[in-house]
């Protein structure tokens, strides 16, 4: 398989090479080595080129690993032998984090290196950076020099090419909305809570068990996992650079199974999802947020730990991409593609559609709303709310009530008419305040009608 | 708006520039030329040159048309002219069929033009023609010269980029299986007869008047549109060249309300699929027809005119793309994508993955399959069915019966383990000859359990 991978190595091949150093030697990397060794005539084909696997970085040289070295690759526990060897192309960074991994593909880049990455964080984190990085590299370059190449498509949703599509499929479309379903974990969650009724805690350990979990659940099930991915797609969508924590994140740990049951009644299930929408031609809105779905949307349908995104355009109008948003061959291949690109000399697409330059983020938007107020039983409280809702100029499009099991501890809910979340906050804060409300309200949009 | 679309015609421009010639000036050029027109500075920059459409090519060029002709463009009625013109780089061609439109395409190619075209037929009919064509030429150039380049996005699913995703999403893996809604009048009619209870006639009309059915909807209802789609996906996923009229093939004529209510018994529901499956590693077997699809199905949830195609690989697992499949904007949208990757200097992707080489189509598959049965009521039916499945080694997996409304011209269906189609076929013929059964039966494949 090594004399595959290297054929050069012992053969006298007829073919220009280039020569690839990656740098991280786990789950991923491990793929990519895989996939390639196991392609290498297809890809020589391909790209006119013998591809080289001549440097591996990993965190400890001496730990056995699931995968074959190709022959003649040198192994170190440095990255930085990787990308200062001049004879390296093209860095592929698949280790992770946003520490070491940011310094080895900034200083990459700076070495005149292609680099892949599938490292979301450090997306999410630098991407304008980068963006500027690589267009002042290219600018210094001489004349007639191939650009240096910079491709992160495994970084959001693994096996979905959403970010080559995003990049060259909208060229002259605008993009007027994106929601996703951008969590697997999450959404095997909540499938197993509406189809097999688990509890939360049961889905959780479910999740886990199979290897959807991130080392800290709390990133998938707090939504912030999928806010990362978010924020990605909304510099592809729209341009704008938004700071994390400035995107309204709600996550799943608050969800019941009564809210399953009642999205029941409504004709539809819940799903965590991304979204973000223009709201003019000089704003964009996002939030994440568990979101009711209905059955006869394509969303719903989408189960277990599988990705999906919906882009809606001006030009194409809905588009929706689903598939593996993680796992060992998904985001390899998804690597393995950009590689590919790379070495064919496809050139780097514009980092996004300028035609949306100018727009900004704004913290607020309007949809329907799904409100579940818990309350112990006692006369006035259909009067209250409805006080309190006309207070807020919020329409009330439905009460939904289940026989109330117990007096003390029942809930109800209430669908709204389109209005922005900044109302539903202070109506809720109101509501809270009153001596028959239990604990916390839980609200969530209702897609699509008007959302937003 | 012309001003924009040549900006040299009127300005110094110190870009290069790349002239196009479009052949067809209806609905997708029309579309085509707005695009390329309200977008020009941002086109300017995503390919550092200017997109000048010099040449325009009509059947009639005293009709008024929908969109503003570039200024300093020519229009003829005669492509010879935009083939011609020496300073044409590409020729996006949009007329359509598949005489003119081959002599065109092919005679742009030999003239080292690059071809952009949405012609469905045409691909249908002579891809691997045209791909031994452009191999030719570029083999022909000299050396150093830019490779002629051909692309077709637009030809399968509007605007669906799963031409390009099949190129280029794919490259190291391996497609097993795909599977798709790949024609809008049918799926719309479909879902009507469907959620809205309407009768076949019902239904087309709807289609018909809201322009989804083709000139000639036997193109539609038969399963031939979708079959030359079906043929197109089949040489980028498994490289074979099956000759269409090969390719099992059943429309939706023989639907009745009554499959819809089994179907609905069943849990699920009927849509028109081309499916394409690797059966081994030399042999791929392909149908198109009506099939069951579970409510929980990605595919159920595919309503109206939509398209959506599910592709199965071994890296990648399951991945689907929908969209809409026809359209003015979609279609015309696809076109520019191309455009602006030719302009780009994007390298032409190999035909199919040539891993594939070598796999051969069979005419058979199995499937677990649905049948109906008109018969009228006498002694002995279910014994006759019983020892006919057993001669021909059919597992019957369910009987469906709906409390008879009249006893002469009643229906049940049989559900099968997983059969071969021949056994079925056989197994029907020999039904079709009792005494009690009343016209032909009908069958389809059930998806997904074991499906091929």
């Amino acid at each position: 398989m090594s004399d595959v991978a290297n054929p050069s190595s012992s053969s006298t091949s007829l073919h220009a090479t280039t020569t690839l150093g990656i740098v991280g030697g786990g789950t991923v990397g491990g793929g990519i080595v895989s996939i390639l060794t196991s392609n290498a005539p297809l890809f020589t084909t391909m790209t006119g080129k013998d591809l080289l696997i001549t440097r591996l970085a990993v965190r400890d040289t001496s730990k056995s690993r699931d995968f074959i070295t190709p022959e003649g690759c040198k192994v170190t526990d440095d990255f930085n032998d990787v990308i200062n060897d001049p004879s390296v192309d093209t860095i592929v960074e698949v280790m992770g984090g946003t520490t070491l991994a940011k310094d080895c593909v900034f200083r990459a880049l700076k070495n005149g290196k292609n680099v892949v990455t599938a490292n979301k964080a450090l997306i999410a984190a630098y991407l304008p950076e980068i963006e500027s990085l690589v267009k002042s590299v290219n600018e210094d370059r001489n004349e007639g020099t191939k650009p240096v190449e910079f491709r992160y498509e495994a970084a959001v949703c693994g096996g979905i090419p959403i970010i080559s599509s995003m990049q060259g499929d909208y060229v002259g479309d605008e993009v007027e909305m994106i929601s996703g379903i951008i969590n697997g974990c999450t959404n095997y969650m909540l499938t197993s809570m509406d189809r097999d009724g688990l509890s939360y805690d049961e889905s959780l350990q479910g999740a886990s068990d199979l290897g959807y979990a991130e080392a800290d659940p709390t990133l998938d099930v707090g939504g912030f996992d999928a806010r990362s991915k978010l924020k990605i797609l909304m510099r592809l969508a729209f341009g704008v650079d938004v700071p994390e924590d400035e995107i309204s994140c709600k996550g799943i740990t608050d969800l019941t199974k009564e809210d399953f049951e009642y999205a029941s009644m409504l004709g539809g299930t819940i799903k965590l999802l991304g979204v973000a929408k223009k709201l003019s031609s000089t704003e964009v809105a996002a939030f994440v947020s568990p979101a009711y779905v209905a059955n006869d949307d394509v969303l719903a349908s989408i189960s277990g730990a599988t990705n999906a995104v919906e882009v809606l355009s001006s030009n194409l109008q809905a588009t929706t991409y689903s598939g593996q948003g993680a796992g060992r061959y998904p985001t390899a291949n998804s690597c393995v593609n950009d590689i590919i690109k790379v070495c064919r000399g496809d050139v780097n697409p514009l980092p996004f559609n300028s035609k949306q330059e100018g727009v900004e983020f704004v913290n607020d938007f309007k949809s329907k709303f799904y409100i579940r107020l818990r309350y112990r039983d006692q006369n006035g409280i259909t009067a209250d709310c409805g006080r309190l809702c006309e207070e807020h100029e919020i329409g009330i499009y439905s009460i939904l009530q289940n026989p109330i099991k117990n007096r003390n501890d029942a809930a109800f809910v209430i669908t709204t008419d389109s209005v922005n979340l900044s109302k539903v906050k202070k109506f809720v804060a109101e509501v809270e305040g009153k001596s028959w409300c239990r604990g916390e309200a839980f609200f969530m949009p209702l897609l699509r009608d008007e959302a937003m």
